[in-house]
């Protein structure tokens, strides 16, 4: 599925249900969901372990989350997420191409 | 570009650069990229306002890093973004179908 | 109360407990506080909107895990939160000290 | 030094300062804060090792930004920090004490 997609989608979800938050407030939705995906990371690695595989389920659901509000901030202020990411992968390519010679 | 795309190609990039960082050192790495662009969109919600446009070039590189981070925790579990995405949506559609009857 | 008396305290409650846990363990946990704390602002002054009186308990509850998170990641460290604290409070007062002028 | 001296303090600063940031703004900073906290100890127990004490005056000054930013949330919304630690202290104690009998 292509990230356009999903971000021409989302902006139909946001059209039928009565636009996107402001601003500051979807911020404070990605902080939200990010301390949950936290919380589900902390569970498998951290000092109340349990195992990785029965996080996965849980874990799929936070990204799922925190990906959706990302595209949330993203259609607000048209931002295409591929330009976003090309942008990322190739700073860190860049960064990286001597680490390991 | 398809986001099954974009997790290969970040799969190519961690084999080629010592692979993935160990979960809650990319959790933290999150954390730190949802706080850079909490900074920008306070610069340009909050009360030291710059004007919305001047901030969507930082913006783009703020989703871009965040939604780079969120690719490489997906891969270190092989979480399929699509799936979580349609999770994501197909449950904020359920959620809010009555919303506006 | 003194803030080094709360210092004190959670160490006691650390000791008792098995010892505070690994730092990146701690920070997943700090953000996890934040986003619950990000929730609650969000209910009150975001877009699903209760009055900001009714937020004032669950308010009072996130700021406490908050401290006391920060304050187990502080402990682990020695670091001493009055000091901390005053380094702030110095920086901020010089920043602005010319602001209203 | 008493958090109370440190919360009255902190509302001298915002008087002379034009007041308190609207509640969401805090916020975002206060995941500024925590992100910044998150890169410094990413940098000492992260994959980028730096030595941990090495980190302790970095440290320090993120725990003092996220600490002044936690007092400026609680003074909004006339929070007692000690209150809010005690009740966090006692709900920690209690959950925790059967764990090792």
């Amino acid at each position: 599925m292509k990230i356009q997609e999903m971000q021409k989608e989302v902006d139909l979800w946001a059209e039928v249900n009565g636009g996107y938050w402001a601003p500051l407030s979807q911020m404070a939705r990605l902080t939200e969901e990010a301390g949950e995906l936290a919380r589900v990371l902390n569970h498998a690695y951290g000092e109340k372990k349990k195992k990785p595989d029965e996080i996965l389920n849980p874990l799929e659901e936070e990204v799922g989350d925190v990906l959706f509000t990302l595209i949330c901030i993203s259609n607000s202020h048209k931002i295409d997420m591929v330009s976003a990411y090309q942008r990322a992968i190739e700073k860190y390519n860049i960064r990286d191409k001597d680490r390991w010679k």
